[in-house]
């Protein structure tokens, strides 16, 4: 189905209506089929290899979020969002994951497990037996990072508040969530739901260095 | 304006479209408007303390791209996209970037440079004088894969095809753009346009886990 103009006026919308919101008001809750929408943004969104070396925890239980909002220079977001959506990616891509995945890629699309040996190989030697494995933290979360962008805008266009949060103690949060040792790690939250009514909560101007500033063409 | 019904239909498909294009036909341009929406999904995307610590360089060249295709093992889709970005983020966060945002928040809100003096400090220890400054570069580089998130669900929303590619050589990126003496450092690239007609490119079964598999509630 191709694009139509009032997609491209939502986009539009949805690009200049979204800003970081600091106040969230605590009674009014994401509805459960745009959540699901939320949780689809994220999970289909794209990474390198398609290996999504990404899991994500939603944090609703008041008690944890009380612990985590501790590990967070205590931000009303985690206390009074809607959602909370930690984001945490692979410490290391070993071969166990690889063949999750190869296998998941052959299950889903039914293809012999053999088809896909060169494939495989490809992702073992770029990701664990190649330089890049140095940096394979690094990768992996920049990898969720791509999930964060498309969640945030997903959440723009069904005019769902949101806020990204780096502010915060990524080991103290992993030994809340019981991450310590375990494959994956905490990089980031982003709060979801609905900004308090009545604030100056985030409608300041958004600033935005200019088009031909941020932009080259050569 | 609120989220209509067609917005969210609209999401869900550009979610399930969007893949990786392997081949785009090279004679199929994207249209200037659609171009500067796509430069608005990148300019407008957030990032922490919204530094926008990012540099978009479009590479339209022929004879540029052909440089560029030998540092990237010569992907046929950066020679065929119809537009090529290189994202390219800041190598180090220093006092001359964070107060030329700070003048740029000071002339688009028309506040005093005075009144920001303390947003200022802010960045200045978390980013420069704080512990993240050791891993100031990979901070940067995050940033800029949420802005490549914000492409790449805005490019499927207009239904034009993308290919985000990490398959390439940094360095060799840098010296062919004149970059290694400057600020900004390439991360990655993204290739746009239109798939070729025919081809079974991308058209295989999108692989996922599945929502149970990557998202855990708390």
């Amino acid at each position: 189905m191709p694009a139509t103009v009032e997609n491209r006026k939502n986009l539009s919308e949805a690009l200049n209506w979204r800003n970081a919101t600091k106040h969230f008001d605590p009674a009014r809750k994401i509805k459960d089929e745009d959540w699901a929408q939320l949780r689809d943004s994220m999970r289909l969104a794209p990474s390198s290899f398609g290996l999504q070396p990404w899991h994500f925890i939603v944090a609703q239980d008041p008690a944890l979020r009380a612990l985590l909002s501790e590990a967070s220079w205590r931000q009303p977001q985690v206390l009074e969002c809607s959602h909370l959506v930690v984001l945490t990616s692979l410490k290391n891509v070993d071969v166990t994951f690889i063949d999750r995945y190869v296998a998941s890629v052959s299950t889903q699309r039914g293809v012999a497990l053999d088809s896909l040996a060169q494939y495989r190989e490809s992702m073992v030697e770029s990701l664990i037996e190649g330089p890049r494995h140095l940096g394979i933290l690094e990768w992996s979360r920049r990898q969720a990072y791509i999930a964060m962008g498309f969640l945030l805008l997903a959440a723009a266009e069904l005019r769902i508040d949101a806020c990204p949060m780096e502010g915060l103690q990524p080991q103290a949060f992993d030994r809340i969530l019981g991450l310590e040792q375990g494959p994956w790690g905490t990089v980031a939250i982003v709060t979801l739901g609905f900004r308090q009514a009545g604030g100056t909560d985030g409608r300041a101007l958004k600033v935005r260095f200019g088009d031909a500033e941020v932009f080259e063409t050569r």
